[in-house]
């Protein structure tokens, strides 16, 4: 359906036209579409613009429509150049003249704004869900390893032991703020364009507030340029998607670490893993791998829409167009790699004992045994020294700060009484930070406890 | 000062030391490194973990190192690593032991993230500060400009006439937008991670709502790994820097066109122009430019911090240390191309005469011609046909929509009477779109009344 | 086909499996797969390591897939994970033993970086084609119009005039320099990582110059971690489309002025034009803007991979499979441009008379004034400066600088003969550029005879 | 000194000339600035466009500014916009008229675009040498170490036993490919853009063969429009920087593994770690973490320029001032960080031991039994499992593979010999893989060979 065709000569050919085409993106946003033009003859009619039987056959048409799509017998032709041509053009086939007035007080500048808001905020929605989700599995795993006692890492290197479950809080925390950024996208989402028309309003007497209230709209928007130019809600959605995905790279990146044979801290489920077609033995973490790689994708998404976006001026562009693809990719990669993750991390073991043995490794009670002489009087950076000597003393002889006599000990500092090795238990040395936000063992019980009823909110 | 001397047996050598340190970047951060520790040693001592002579002689040194950093008299040590060294040594310097005693119950870890969060508050304070200035400057264009009507685009092709105010208050909106993301930045700047120590929180009793409360931080960071390793709001703020950036981009991209001798409609004053220096007759819209090109400069910082988080496992990397001039870089970017900007547009003369000119070329009236015969009752689709085929007609015989006779337009449809032609004046189109977000003047008046009050509440 | 059976006890669900699967996105190098296969049989069979009876089977069971898959009776399994696995799957239900047999010596791997490293050099293969057609274009163009004056701009001012011959030839040279990229992209893929097996090189005394020269690779990669761990072949093919697609938005940005009301330079052709759901009066320069876009979407493919490469260690990991799809669609996006902007150019109608109205505005002639001056020895510095005050006080009297009499330009300097006004024409202007590269006739004539041979030995 | 004068009234404040100056960015390239001047005088002269005593003022005039920039004694005047007018300026205060005539002929677009692709040649040179250094540490540690087992990995899962030589060299290659794309770069800014003058050539009979070769050029721009508006060398040349900036971040993601308590595999000289202020016992490796943090810097440096560049129209716009310091930043960030890994390489520990000992573990001998299996007539994929099979007992039992007694492995296939235990000795497996790229002792001393040869041709 060629709907421009009185200004035109001549056609344009297949290759033209197809590269021009995005009904196959448009595709996903048909309900919106049609949802979209109901709402629009809905008011029109109500204003007195169009006829009530004019508006009660555009409805029914399009209802019909959006059955055939969502049940698959719509017959779709390639030759629509885009959504908006391929539901009217089959709406005015079916219903004849009705159909040719729902386009009136409307361009395909506002109803394409339309639909595309319509549908980032699904994927908002979708996507707020599905980080629910993960977080309330890093809470399961956090309370269902309560008390495992890992290495605690700075540069890679062993610092300090730290609580399995701490560790799991952390990522709760980075997943709340991505939800704090989700609920900004859906918000810049949320108002209503149509009604701008091409760039200007329209000299019909139509009622935004009325498509506002019928699509279920925050606000209308108040500018019409600003309504058909605006797509800064995509790259909302984008950058929420990004820093997501960023986070689960992090967390990928641990659980690869974590699965390897010189970590072993867990075990995948083998429905988490994969094989090799060469290598009988191997049982490879390709979920965590393959979502820690799709950061860039989604990164590039971003990087896509801010580049084309640049320096165009007002009003409509065909720029715009591809703005459609990024941002459901951005989306649903997101969504898949959140319920792989969370079911990575539902159905891995946790090896406990390997991880507290590693806990003991690499002088990770040594900033204890500072604070030991601080404590007793002497300044930081003075028992900092210390305890730096006595560390290179015990690596020179091969041995742990919990292997050293009390002698030794005295041989750096006098104000080292002889129960001082007892003190260097890894799990004593995490219980003993019990500051809010700390490693504690009560700490993240309390911790756990504020990041249930943070959740919880969420869920609300 | 090489802070962990007891650990090392070798030095570093220059190439290296330089190559890791961050002091040149750190300078700009000085002060709140310093209320950080005046507010950590204030604690400590309320806590009973420093003495009060002690905290005082520290509170006292570190007053001295702010003002001397203040008037530029500080002796800055290119030895130092980082600022925190460089802090902390001058003051054990300066007062001795009770300096060694500073850094009790904390670690450069959280120290850092403390210093960078502050400094990152203030950098969003500013923007939005700048925001307002800028925001008002469009206010101020679109009223003095009031009335004046200029071709509306899509396609950079003439669509319909709209006001030129209309277009201004276009930007006022996505800079409100913008305002909204600065805010956002700055909430998720507002966390206090002090007291979080390296990674896993301390076994002295910090009272870490109470630096909450000394820094004015909105609240502590619930858990110590996430405190020492989370970096998002930087990104929040670079982000947030990049749209902006874009929304600039595209008001540069219309002042530079809008300063072609092909266009005509603005300009710029001298102070923002500049010469060439072969060419005696050129006057260039550099600032315009240069603001547009400073888009890409935003979008690298935020892809560079993007990249650098990608895959760092738990919990602080020196791979963060890249974290800080990217955003610093952003923020002034951004900051001095809102100047500019709002100073070209404030000091530019709007050609009105040349813009309405314009507005009545490229048949701008076609769309409410179609609209007439659809009121008239023709369904919209052929009313748009008819008229596509009257455009054809005008082009083929070298005439305007307003100079065909009211025969001509019969010949196309006999709904068209003969008063039709009249209607045709850009002005009165523009004035017709009187619906919510429309180009009509009191459309505008309306629009111009809703901006004044939310930038209002933004300066409230 | 779970080709890894024996480790394994549990299955993969469906989701997980859809997830990690990458077989829709492998089916476009299906015949590379093959291809690999049955030079690594050949060889196999060769070396001894499998019989020829078995190499004969393999041999005519993969060409019957082949010739399957070519006309699209092949039935694909949703099972299968990988191209790999679907093809080495139907071979060994077809022709039993034999099939299971070719995998010796091979890991997925070496095939897959067989598959995409063949795949890759067919993609850049097309793009030399494209571009070279795209550059013909661009001479075809040039020669056609040689002789149109049109304004030369910097900053989007007038500058001085140029032939517009000139201006296409710039963009042809930009062309060429992207050649020696794609050629320099292709020439990277060039080399064959067939017998690297899963890392490490096998135990079987594979021939790995006999499938180098099977396949038509250059050489054999000398490293096999390398040779399973590189993709920075993929990475030169999409900076190379990247810089192309930059190219092509500075193109389209052009043509999109120059279609505007306000530049009128060129006439699309309908084919490449489309209209408006609205405006009847729209001919929209889309497939410009629409080129000008996807730019984004090349970089962020770049991007993409950029980031999925960091900070992976050796060799393969399951990260690499996002490596596909970024450079396929960013190579058919470069190659559906390319063809895009050769129809625009071809098909466009160039309004001379429109540019050389243009030419004659914005005091164009200026710097010939003040060459004028120099070449009569007042320094050019001095020249600029009394040039510049006569185009302001051409300003102020709405007059340009050949509508000044001899007398006023003498007021300015008594350097000015009677005949100065004579020597403004901007044809004359541009036709005295005639030093090597300058945009006179004879040296764009020459310029044109280089490109030719240029391409030329190009296309040898 | 404002050299555009005489067109202006009014002046520039302190804060936009800031905005828009460039001078500080500029310095780096003052001496190319001077040297293509003293060419362009000396080409003038030769054409008889300037008089010989005018060329010989400027000429020793330029030489002094020369000698004074390098000696630190110019007085920079903050008040020159770029590094064009502080020299043009300084010359002319100090030799009068023959230096208002030095700028015959020539515009700021061309100098400017003469001075950077002189610049960028020397960064590439300098990178390139860099490159080599780099490349010449890789092999003599991978002589240095030859014979070292370690495990080769895939998705870090140990895979199969390799020679810690062989991955050495696997980098070797990779940077091998960089030097290839640095060249690329150099070959690209190899062109003489000087007599484009502003944009379209210039009517003096400038020679501009002869500054080719003054300036050691390897050819003129045919383009004048290109010439000036080209900044192609650049992002050739952030790309080159890019990737290999991504071989370094793979690099040092493996030394920060290598590195810690859990590999054990290296350790780094104290030169190259560095300390905690709070932890005594840390040894970081934070110049490996921050080489691969500063691999987005550079990543962001090529964004910022595609985007910078993206829909400019020709030829010379303002935005281009954008391009000078992304490539500077770039080259210096390779350039260190190459320097950085070379001495971390030179310098590190390799733990041959715990290698070899980690190579037993994780059944990195089940490829060999499979072969194994295979050789003796079995079909690779049934081998595949019953080794499988074989993996899953020997983790049920707590065994590795060389545990299991004959009786074991003929359990699962009646084709194992008695001796098959004794074959599964890494050292032995590693050394069987002496196909050309293998890992075993011969291939890899063939290998290193061959890359000293491919080395020695880079220096030649």
């Amino acid at each position: 359906m060629a709907l421009w065709g009185g200004r035109f000569e001549k056609g344009v050919d297949a290759f033209t036209q197809e590269f021009g085409a995005s009904l196959e993106v448009d595709k996903a946003m048909a309900q919106q579409d049609i949802a979209g033009s109901r709402a629009h003859a809905k008011m029109l009619a109500e204003q007195g613009i169009i006829s009530e039987p004019d508006q009660q056959a555009i409805d029914a048409g399009l209802a019909d429509i959006s059955g055939q799509i969502a049940n698959g017998s719509f017959a779709w032709d390639v030759n629509d150049e885009d959504i908006h041509m391929a539901v009217e053009g089959a709406l005015t086939r079916n219903i004849g003249t009705p159909g040719a007035r729902l386009h009136t007080g409307r361009s395909r500048n506002d109803q394409v704004a339309t639909d595309i808001r319509l549908y980032a905020k699904e994927l908002c929605s979708h996507l707020m869900e599905g980080n629910r989700s993960l977080r309330r599995v890093f809470l399961d795993v956090a309370e269902k390893n309560m008390g495992v006692v890992m290495p605690g890492y700075t540069h890679l290197q062993h610092a300090q032991p730290v609580l399995f479950s701490h560790h799991m809080l952390a990522y709760f925390w980075m997943f709340t703020r991505d939800y704090t950024r989700l609920v900004a996208a859906r918000d810049a989402a949320d108002a209503n364009p149509l009604g701008a028309a091409a760039l200007a309003g329209t000299t019909y007497p139509l009622d935004r507030q009325r498509t506002t209230e019928l699509l279920g709209f925050d606000h209308a928007i108040p500018n019409s340029l600003d309504a058909v130019s605006d797509r800064d809600y995509l790259l909302d959605l984008e950058y929420a998607c990004s820093v997501s995905m960023m986070h689960l790279s992090r967390l990928c990146e641990e659980i690869v670490l974590w699965s390897s044979t010189e970590f072993g801290f867990v075990t995948l489920s083998d429905s988490y893993s994969t094989g090799s077609s060469i290598m009988p033995q191997k049982k490879n973490p390709d979920f965590a791998e393959l979502t820690r790689g799709k950061c860039g994708r989604v990164y590039g998404d971003l990087m896509a829409l801010l580049t084309t976006m640049k320096s165009l001026p007002l009003a409509y562009n065909k720029d715009l167009q591809e703005c459609k693809e990024g941002p459901m990719d951005a989306a649903k990669t997101l969504s898949d790699c959140m319920e792989i993750a969370a079911g990575m991390l539902e159905t891995m073991t946790v090896n406990a004992d390997v991880m507290l043995d590693q806990a003991r490794r690499g002088f990770t009670a040594a900033t204890d045994v500072a604070d030991y002489l601080a404590k007793k009087g002497m300044p930081f950076r003075e028992a900092h020294r210390v305890v730096g000597e006595l560390v290179l003393y015990c690596e020179k002889h091969g041995k742990g700060l919990e292997d050293l006599t009390a002698d030794e000990f005295r041989a750096a500092s006098d104000l080292f009484d002889d129960g001082i090795a007892a003190d260097l238990d890894p799990e004593g040395i995490a219980r003993a930070r019990t500051t809010y936000g700390g490693t504690g063992h009560s700490a993240v019980a309390a911790q756990l406890e504020e990041a249930r009823a943070a959740l919880a909110a969420a869920e609300a």
